[in-house]
């Protein structure tokens, strides 16, 4: 397939790009002496869960009991950043636990006590870590006193490990250079906790960091011993405005083509919500725009109907023509892919490959 | 399958409401003698198209040409309401041609000389209708003048045949009584338009009309032969806003199960941008939430990552369990259909059967 034929919009994948953001982050961590578990949830592609862990990362993270199963494939080492607390997901992950070291971050006894009567039942032993809630308000236990009461929790159950504790600083959209003050109290978080922990004998054989935005500075926060990032794979404009990259490391671009151009001072491209997502910029959520179009710096993606991308072209030198081929890199890339079947991989030699996303709709 | 089985989030379809819906839409469009060709971008579903095309349909509208190619099985009649100008989807277009009555909508000469030249290869002809922009400024020739312009062109060129004028009022959000006023301006453009063109002896069989906030004040646009709307077999929260219907008359939700309570008045459901998406409320995009929870109608869903919806529960007089399981009826059905593999379709009896989305991510 010459990239002039694909049909569109297709998401184009560049391995140069893709390898380059590997290697950046491998050598953050390896400088740092910190373990690399990234996330799974922005490529759902085996391809890409393999050229991780062959650039060193100790194994996978997942959020659904689904991208387990997939991603079960590629990796011995499973963590589910996702409090699988019903009894069909819990069941489905003990299942996989007798063949993987599988993992799972909880914020309630209620969580515990039913993934440990699923371990129970399948005869396998989960590792557990006790998330903790560092400051964006979505999951995790709030306090360092709640984080041992469930910590003994665990301790206490049959079937359970206490393996550490997880947390997700997903409130934290400052440049990397600014996040030092940002990233100070969650630090002291963490090891007031460690510290409650191992004064009742319980240890924290993991400590677990998240996120892209602040994954370059993880460092800051002495107390991880490893971080799951998932966007740096290929990064996106959200990315781009907070700092993580530049456009350059954007590795995921969607191949588009301007279907209308009848409206004054606008193209329509064939790339909507149903392709590009409705997620927003993070700067702007009201009038951010969806994406940034490559061949057209100044054109800006102002509204999105479900099939139409609309572009307001008013401020570019040259007027994308109809039928032409432009290149978007979407706000959040991580949502574009989980709506495409299959992407295609552009090698080094320009050639493409197809670049199943084996994970794709995994959303129990 | 039971419902208590069922691996959440999942999309339940009930099908009395269903045809309640239909039945509506069929007992309108007969009282007013216009033809319905429903937009199947709602549903992606050969099964609900059938339904549609047995309560009196008289084709189906779809945007992408692999949409077209699924329901191609399901009907003789397909409009493409979307400027399928590039050789790949024109030639695809084609094609399906040979063995089913084609149409497809037009807003540049571009697109009529494309699939002109596609229809020519393929040895057919394509119906085409000539686009207006009725105020929504997204697709469509501007003027009566600039339509005939266009309608002159299809007239003149071979393996085209000029079938009419489309139309998608997307900017009317008004509630259906006080569209009257909203309307005017519409029936007159198109009936200027209408004259124009038969001045010069160029007649238009159809005129479709789009959109299920305007579905049923249709005939205050006298010229509309027949409308396409798509949402109004579902329904959904924007559906409700808008007017357009009641929360009894949404037929679809999203059976989801709480996963966290611990943060401070929220519980987490275990569906997010990549279950409910990012589409805003239209009357509120910053805050309007992300979705109505029917069992704790005070509840609002304040932010979603891509596998948490965060809920607000501090007006809520009963607080949601974890483990619990809630419907939720999102902003906006048709992309979270698009994430769905396949939905459950709850029957009078109370059982379900599967419900394969079969154009789900045809996107190109």
């Amino acid at each position: 397939m010459n990239i002039e034929d694909l049909p569109t919009p297709a998401l184009v994948i560049d391995l140069a790009t893709v390898e380059r953001n590997l290697q950046r982050m491998a050598s953050y961590v390896a400088k740092h002496h910190l373990a690399l578990r990234p996330h799974t949830k922005t490529h759902k592609s085996l391809r890409m869960a393999r050229l991780q862990l062959q650039a060193g990362a100790i194994g996978l993270t997942v959020a659904k009991a689904g991208e387990a199963e997939v991603m079960a494939e590629a990796a011995e080492d499973l963590l589910v950043a996702y409090p699988a607390l019903d009894p069909a997901r819990s069941k489905r992950l003990a299942k996989l636990a007798k063949s993987r070291t599988l993992r799972v971050a909880v914020d309630s006894a209620f969580a515990v006590d039913a993934l440990a009567s699923a371990a129970r039942a399948a005869g396998v032993i989960l590792g557990l870590l006790v998330e903790m809630d560092v400051g964006f308000h979505r999951t995790g236990v709030h306090s360092p006193r709640e984080a041992l009461k469930l910590a003994e929790h665990i301790d206490q159950s049959e079937s359970v490990r206490l393996d550490g504790l997880l947390c997700f600083p997903g409130q934290i959209n400052d440049p990397p250079a600014k996040q030092q003050q940002t990233l100070q109290p969650i630090a002291e978080l963490l090891s007031q906790t460690l510290q409650l922990w191992k004064k009742q004998g319980l240890e924290a054989k993991i400590v677990s960091g998240g996120s892209t935005p602040t994954a370059l500075q993880s460092h800051l926060i002495a107390a991880l011993t490893e971080i799951r990032p998932g966007t740096y794979l290929y990064n996106d404009l959200n990315s781009v405005k907070v700092g993580a990259c530049s456009l350059d490391d954007c590795a995921a671009r969607i191949l588009c083509t301007v279907v209308s151009n009848a409206v004054s001072g606008k193209v329509v491209l064939d790339a909507g919500s149903k392709t590009l997502t409705s997620d927003r910029a993070v700067d702007d959520p009201l009038h951010g725009g969806f994406g940034h179009v490559v061949e057209y710096p100044e054109a800006k993606i102002v509204r999105l109907s479900e099939e139409h991308g609309e572009v307001d072209i008013r401020w570019c030198e040259h007027r994308p023509q109809l039928g032409q081929r432009v290149h978007v890199i979407p706000n959040h890339i991580c949502p574009c892919v989980n709506l495409q079947d299959s992407a295609w991989l552009a090698m080094a030699d320009g050639s493409l490959e197809a670049l199943p996303i084996d994970a794709r709709g995994r959303l129990s």
